[in-house]
């Protein structure tokens, strides 16, 4: 049901150095935008009267051009509008959507040149999103960004939770500190990746969270990042002020860009209670409606696969140890010897799928069926994968058929190595492939340095190249799940084929020495503001070694933890990563990812604190049964939630897999209870969660 | 006919310091390879025992690695080999070619690292060839080059015809000088270019064709570039010795490497006699034997075009001047106004099909007829064209009919605007497109800096780009014709639907300012010993003023030399490049151009001293006519030729058309004489060109 009401007013304001304001639909936010004496442009944002964003200056640093967009500008022409509608996602946190927001869009020329920008603010009841546009004129057409210049000026010395600033990796784990920290504990938050770039001391990413002395959460970040190159932020620790640092090209430049064309909006998300940045919808309302006329194809998927046996090193994507240097097409895998460990074979795949038709899950992806994992790392290798050829020991049709008899669903997997001509050049074959053989969805994988050599994972050519893969997919109805790409700005609102990303530090990282404790109640707050993650969550052994000897890692979470991802950590698409030996091990816990749904009609946020705890309530968009997650930081926590989200005057069956009482992510991370009571709308239960931990409810209506 | 000998003889030989000796088939010249004390390697090469090349280096420098490939060899191995074989080219200056070297292959390891290197030498009657390989081994499978190491060391201060070292372009003319002037000319020798970039104040280009003081003619070039950079040579002019200078990527690094590997062939080609350099066929004999099992469909071609007239400025490229900025699938091309000029339309181009028809011409090339040509210059823009869009004029099915019942080709035009991305990204619909329209050839251009950005035109992976662009092209039955790409080294043995590249200062430049007026006696020495070249001839109307008053420029010619230029500046592809009114207003001269075929069966090159003069003859492939051409430099030359080539006991009707007795390429290029008599194999002609000048001959057999 979409209400849209559209007001437009043109205003023409030729006075320097008044402020435009704007006020949010329900008058809370106000923006103010404003020139200065030297025709600077800045806005500044107050929530209630009080300054939350300090007079931030806007505009642009041109490569070649001193006077730049960054002063002389004066205010020609202002236009006033507001919007308001519902609409409906394909999939999502709920069904329908609010959009709601009052716009101001300034015109500004620059008295030297005659050059025009203009600056888009859209205030919501939680925050403010803007942008700049440049118009069609013959002023300006083709020119260069040599630095965006975008200020967000804090109020003060805001506790943040940061990752370092980089061109080619979020796979860190979150430091918490003040802002006046960060450089100090800048190296120790470095933790090694496979391509890492860092341009400051002070660099962090976004989405940033943090919250102020007098308790207000802020949130930045951007939305519909499409033609242009990914924005960290730079801190300007003396003053407290983040300053806008693009991605360079190859060349050391931030964009190449054409007149007319709009860029990212800018995001600022605050409020004095947490769970408002998580029910903010602004980053997907801030995209471009759905461009695909058919979406009957893209399906929320749960499920398992041959990647954790890889990932913890029990069994290895590659085929053959004879091999040290693969070319494709010319090297002969039947002449070579199988090392026995490989862990994509026809006979154990289809233990996968009956493992999966068993239990009810949609899908197998399967990870190293493909030749060319012998040297696929590490050698910024061009022709690294062909992405349809086999290993001799996985059967491309036999498996077709063992899947589609059993109801699955195959999940391909395309790793490109950061290899991104090569993929390209080899798209449509791949994608007919999946189309021959019923694989409707695909992993990608961007690993190791992006070729061309120089450019960055999110340079803008290479955001590019990320949304042609998107685009073309959707030519073939491909489901897309891109990892170590661009983390996600909400263009699954256009492009809802784009049904995941991983793009932060997942699962993965427990296998390769753990990640903190607390991370996943973060995640939701940093990486999540712009889309779901393939977080690929459901590990219950949390002793690597017990998988493979040579690897030490521990998981730090307990199993209860694990289970609770499936609500916390939004995604369309969930896998249950372990082991189908290790489920088998704990039946009854797994009984909670069996149920659990992965598309939903309304979420609650119960009560947040970034870092420390994170409960949320989902409705099934299929039933009226709810399902709700805790996860828990470092600080084992009881606290009672309301069950007031339950219809009123019906009647629930909870199951609630808990804890246990000795339960630590550490020492004892197995230990779980599981409880059934009647509840109703009228219910509270006090919860306790164990350092790590957390607990999963499933409640199904009684009828 | 092919006549194999091969002899495979294998000696073990652990000796350091004693020279490995290779001759040539006839014994003239000598190769020695030796280790230094330091276990440096390197080569010489002798003539008639005076050297040729002084013992120069050999090796690679790698990156992040200190040791390199330098010093520290021990020969484990020595294989010694001959071939001798006639080949048949799918077209080319002569219908066999014999291909008999002495091989001489050193297996070196590094005794630090156990490291194996393998340089194999093959010794040709008229020079030497050698390459570098990288066998497979454990020691050695990844890894980067930051620079070769191979020197070519001059025995003295030679004369060279050179242009200045570029990572991105060949336009330039050539500057005749002492190697220890190059230096001081170096600044003087560079003109503007639409993408440039230099390396060294004595970097030069290859072929380098060179004459010492005792008249030893000697050629520097590369055979076989596949997957590597292209090399340049950066002198040093203390010593005279040249250092090989490969092409950086966008992070300075020269090549990404995987063994096994075989780098390009370094050639020497070297005589008394410059015919002999000509006569070599050497950079084809390095390539590999054809890859193509059907090349039925592959046919030399000549042809006019829309061209020529957009050139000198004439026409315009672009459908309307009312759109600074196109954006692709967006701009609505049927709202603008058309600006009048467009040469691509499709009356005009029925005009060239009648006037190909009329005059025996198999095809019409046509730029300017598809949607983008308004910005695509200078911009480096990434989506800049899509190779099926026409414009609003140009009705491409009318055209395919009308050409197909006149009987007429229609060629394609594809200028990627050096956005390689984009044109991979088009690539396979823009072939079908061509094969459902009727095209079978395409001029490919690279105008303009390369994209990926910070990459260069003669990259290893742009030059991966021109070779995938040529091998899909062959998958679709396609020729390719490519200008602005790197400047071919024989690979069209191998493909031989590479049917033409440009890669150095064309006759367009002729309507930029002028080229110097020995030009063409310098090309077919440098250019075009790695292939043949588009060069377009065929201008009749040297006061371009006379097309477009805007454009002052002169072509530096004489229609007899322009003429002259079909025999010596060899070519499967040929253009009448002038407009058809221009050759309307010659006809007489014109006839020429209409019987000079395009592939031939024999070469003989009858006199030749590169900056000077050059006079060729060759047979038709298909009848027994000769064509004789000959192109003059700036002094006025009197020569007699002999025609001793024809064929004893037969008769001939020749037609000299000739310079008239007052022409000049400056004061009066369009002063031409034609004459006819009868000769045999025993005429000699009295042959007068002048400066600037020339003469072409036809040779029509009496039956």
């Amino acid at each position: 049901m979409k209400k849209i009401a559209v007001i437009l007013v043109v205003v023409l304001n030729l006075f320097n150095g008044y402020a435009q304001k704007l006020k949010s639909p329900n008058g809370a936010f106000e923006m103010d935008f404003s020139l200065s004496k030297s025709g600077e442009p800045t806005y500044a944002l107050y929530l209630k009267g009080k300054e939350v964003i300090k007079p931030s200056k806007l505009g642009f640093y041109i490569k070649d051009d001193k006077k730049s967009l960054v002063n002389d500008f004066e205010l020609i022409n202002e236009a006033r509008g507001a919007h308001n509608e519902m609409w409906n996602p394909v999939w999502g946190e709920e069904s329908a959507i609010k959009n709601h927001y009052n716009e101001l869009a300034v015109t500004l020329k620059q008295k030297e040149t005659n050059r025009k920008l203009i600056v888009r603010f859209r205030l919501f009841d939680e925050g403010l999103g803007f942008r700049y546009e440049f118009p069609e004129q013959k002023e300006l057409i083709y020119f260069i960004i040599k630095e965006e210049r975008t200020e967000f000026a804090m109020t003060g010395d805001h506790t943040a939770l940061w990752i370092p600033g980089d061109y080619d990796t979020q796979e860190y784990d979150y430091t918490e500190s003040k802002l006046s920290e960060i450089r100090s504990l800048f190296k120790s938050a470095l933790t090694s990746n496979a391509s890492q770039t860092q341009f400051s001391e002070t660099g962090v990413q976004t989405s940033l969270m943090m919250k102020s002395a007098d308790g207000l959460y802020i949130n930045l970040h951007e939305a519909a990042l499409i033609n242009y190159s990914l924005m960290n932020l730079d801190l300007d620790d003396k003053n407290m002020v983040f300053k806008s640092h693009l991605t360079p090209d190859a060349r050391g430049d931030k964009g190449h860009m054409q007149a007319p064309f709009t860029s990212p909006w800018r995001t600022i998300i605050a409020s004095y209670d947490a769970r408002d940045i998580l029910a903010s919808r602004m980053t997907l309302n801030l995209n471009d409606p759905c461009k695909l006329e058919d979406t009957s194809w893209i399906k929320p998927v749960k499920y398992v696969g041959v990647w954790w046996e890889m990932i913890t090193g029990k069994s290895s994507w590659a085929y053959t140890d004879d091999v040290p240097s693969v070319q494709l097409g010319i090297t002969d895998y039947a002449k070579t010897k199988p090392n026995g460990k490989h862990g994509a074979t026809t006979k154990h795949v289809k233990e996968l799928i009956d493992f999966a038709a068993l239990h009810g899950f949609d899908g197998v992806l399967v990870e190293g069926w493909n030749q060319g994992w012998e040297d696929w790392f590490g050698h910024e290798k061009d022709y690294v994968f062909d992405f349809v050829s086999p290993y001799p020991d996985f059967n491309v049709v036999e498996i077709e058929n063992y899947a589609k008899s059993k109801g699955v669903k195959m999940i391909m997997h395309h790793e490109t190595s950061g290899s991104t001509r090569n993929y390209e050049r080899h798209l449509d074959k791949a994608f007919r492939f999946m189309n021959d053989h019923g694989y409707d969805a695909a992993k990608t994988g961007y690993v190791g340095n992006i070729l061309p050599l120089g450019e960055h994972h999110y340079s803008q050519s290479i955001i590019n190249h990320y949304q042609f893969v998107i685009e073309k997919a959707a030519d073939y109805k491909i489901m897309i799940n891109a990892h170590e790409a661009v983390r996600p700005t909400g263009i699954y609102r256009t492009y809802p084929n784009m049904i995941g990303n991983e793009s932060a530090r997942g699962t993965e990282f427990q296998a390769f020495g753990g990640s903190k404790a607390n991370h996943t109640t973060i995640l939701p707050f940093t990486r999540l503001i712009g889309g779901p993650m393939d977080y690929t969550p459901g590990v219950f052994e949390m002793d690597i070694a017990k998988l493979n000897p040579d690897n030490n890692s521990h998981v730090n979470a307990t199993i209860a933890n694990q289970l609770a991802l499936y609500v916390t950590m939004y995604s369309p698409l969930q896998m249950a990563a372990d082991l189908p030996e290790n489920y088998n091990r704990f039946l009854d816990a797994f009984q909670f990812i069996k149920d659990v749904p992965v598309d939903w009609s309304t979420t609650k946020y119960l009560e947040a604190e970034p870092g420390y705890y994170l409960t949320i309530a989902r409705k099934d968009k299929n039933s009226n049964n709810w399902f709700v997650g805790n996860t828990n930081g470092y600080n084992k926590r009881s606290a009672t939630i309301s069950l007031d989200f339950l219809e009123k005057g019906k009647k629930y069956e909870a199951t609630i897999y808990a804890d246990a009482k000795d339960a630590d992510y550490k020492t004892n991370p197995q230990a779980y209870v599981i409880s059934n009571q009647k509840v109703t709308n009228k219910t509270k239960l006090k919860m306790t969660s164990a350092a790590g931990g957390g607990y999963a409810i499933s409640i199904v209506e009684v009828k």
